[in-house]
């Protein structure tokens, strides 16, 4: 899942460490400490750390302490506990979490996923296919597509009429089929602060592996820092939705309709029916079932086959339907 | 709301109220007064009326009636009891007034939303619009977007690509993501006269506010007469459809695939899980709270958080859940 | 239902049946017996069964034992008993059915839906139309459209922007709206074998009769042998998906947002609620009517009306309801 992020995105302001304490909207800063100045180069998150990074959280485990100190990474809460508990080498304490990374990566990174005009395009077969995507020869992009800058497919591909891939990166023998929207912008951003202005910067990718069938008017939003990931062999009926930061296991038989909520984690081998719906932020384990219809409020363990709305035991809900009749 | 129609059609006969009873097919008329002429500029709806116009209608309010005779409204109805009771200037009695409302708007109003091929079209990065649309210069319109006769599109907008906006007002600062339906005709039609010949003649619009969010392959449809409203810095997800005269308050937050009947009203700061669906002609509240997957068939209060199916307190539901295991 | 299945795709291998013991992959083929020799020049269904063509099952009757025998068609079965109850004059013998068909189909047919590049298509008014489809002049194809090969358009039909049409025959006064995918490839595979390279090869069509109304983005897949039928005067709002091998009687009407699963068989005058989900290979007869939300299990008889999930008749859905409370 590693990928080049400037491939994507281009620098808005090449900046160091120590000059966001006069970056940042000033009614939003407490505190600031900066002991060593360095570049920052890219954004991590808590589950994938980068030299010379920023990261934003409102929680940290102490063991990340060294890990950030060591790495250049610049920790940026709103929790003050952290910043008293742990001894951290570069912060910044702010006001707002999310209205503090919304000003900052903003101001440091280019994050828009709308076609960049000056971005050079070519016109193939009537699709719009960015000279800064790179397409494998043997793969076919059907008419009236669109692919995005830093975009890369395959060998033996097929991406089909209509469909918009943005901020992706394909391996090998992919069907992405009519009518998707690949790796646009994920549905983030804070309650207290609405609208299109506001929508948190999503600044991550696509990433799906071999062999993956993607149904028709699909939709796979790109990961808010990493990458939504999707396990090879896996095959997705029409009708999908896919949010941000989803990490789906290969072998996933998921039918039309359903949709899985941000930030979720599926093992491999799930075989998933219709119209299902699961909560964000949950774990789903390997070899696991949930019937048609099922909404997933809860953590599922490995081998468990699950139904029912909120989704429990498979058999027990079985009974449970048959007694409420 | 207020916009001019013939923005977005045009007329096909210029008529007065007078010929009616000529215009109509003659199977459906039972009995016409016309006791002055005028000319039908327009359509009135119970919400809307407007002068000069014909509006039909099997309800009616006494208050109406004074209104209807000043403005200039000639009132079809199929309820004889209204023309008995109502003491109406002008008015046509008939036999099936949604077969009426199609006879006579279809003479009346060039009201298809396809395409007009006589229109004058740009192809300006792969898209095609109007020159009859009217779009802010600093608006972004990414390549394979169709923007039809009449869209006026305010400053500052991104309409990502593959996206079809036909009937619509779009004000400032607007994201509509990639391959949605913005302004295409409602699922309006009488059951005894069914398919696509008989489709209910869908002349109005979609009015979309300040700062609105609109996520990857949605749907929102031109109202039957007046129009679809979505309301300034409301934020929605992948996959949702709005049907045909839905007005939502301003900032709602609604998630993937969540589906609002035709004529639901909804107040402000609606939060909607998803895959929620609201049954068509329903009044919601502000402040309102749906559970993810809740099926709404009854209004909502002010201030009320619901969950299930049929949808009822949250905390009932909550514990009947418990119960029912 | 008649279609010329050339019209849509091209034999890649004019084989008789006597060479399949040679073409098939030598680990699949267990027994072969081939008592008259025949082109295969189609393949056959059940349902369709046709002179001089392949049938692939596991299951048969008796009184199919003489029409394959009579009509030339060579049988492909993994089931040892039907090879030893029936006098079959020529079939194959197979250790797995599924992978022997994806295997014969993909040496005989050319059975890919993607658009063949060596076509010629013409660009008119930004859509992509094969020089092979065949489009009555009376219809309008509005911009970014894709129109495949073979797929035959009648009079005064509509079809909306960014929709994909390919492997589709429609009758008259046809509305397609926007963005919608007809005639893709179903979701069908092997739940051990699976991944994009191993999906059964689709190479059915959808058959549309007259007056059908189709909303925005929907999906219909084409069949996997036969054809995926809506018959005339239906009507379907946004977001419908209709799987492979559907047959939905005339005068259907259905809300947004639901699904229909894989050989389901519907009969006439169907009313359904938005967001129903119908489980796969059910039969559910005329005059049915189905209330939104539901999820219907199991077979419905003419006349009846259910509801809730699993679907039951709608009274006793309602009781239950109040019981619940």
């Amino acid at each position: 899942m590693n990928y080049k992020r400037s491939d994507f995105l281009s620098f808005r302001n090449k900046i160091d460490n120590s000059q966001i304490d006069q970056l940042i909207n000033k009614d939003l800063l407490v505190s600031h400490k900066c002991s060593e100045n360095f570049d920052i180069d890219d954004i991590s998150s808590l589950d994938i750390l980068k030299k010379n990074s920023i990261l934003f959280s409102d929680v940290l485990d102490f063991d990340y302490t060294k890990i950030l100190n060591k790495g250049n990474i610049h920790f940026v809460t709103s929790n003050i506990s952290l910043v008293k508990e742990f001894e951290l080498s570069n912060y910044s304490l702010v006001k707002n979490l999310d209205i503090s990374y919304v000003d900052l990566i903003n101001k440091i990174f280019i994050h828009n996923d709308s076609i960049d005009f000056k971005d050079d395009f070519l016109n193939k077969n009537n699709s719009h296919i960015s000279k800064h995507a790179s397409i494998h020869p043997s793969t076919i992009i059907e008419p009236n597509c669109c692919i995005g800058r830093g975009v890369k497919i395959g060998k033996n591909c097929i991406i089909k009429s209509n469909t918009v891939i943005k901020n992706t990166i394909l391996h090998d023998n992919i069907i992405i089929s009519e009518n998707c929207t690949i790796g646009s912008t994920g549905f983030g951003f804070n309650l207290k602060n609405m609208g299109a202005l506001n929508i948190l910067p999503h600044i991550g990718i696509v990433y799906i592996e071999d062999n993956v069938f993607i149904g028709a008017n699909c939709t796979i939003d790109r990961a808010k820092i990493d990458s939504t990931f999707i396990g090879n062999s896996s095959m997705l009926d029409n009708h999908i939705h896919i949010a941000h930061n989803v990490i789906l296991g290969s072998n996933a038989c998921i039918a039309a309709q359903t949709g899985i909520s941000g930030s979720v984690k599926i093992g491999k081998n799930l075989i998933s029916g219709g119209q299902v719906g699961i909560a964000g932020h949950l774990s789903i384990g390997d070899y696991v079932v949930i019937a048609a219809k099922s909404g997933v409020t809860k953590n599922i363990e490995n081998n468990c086959k699950v139904g029912g709305f909120p989704a429990m035991d498979l058999t027990k809900w079985k009974k449970s339907i048959i007694k409420n009749r």
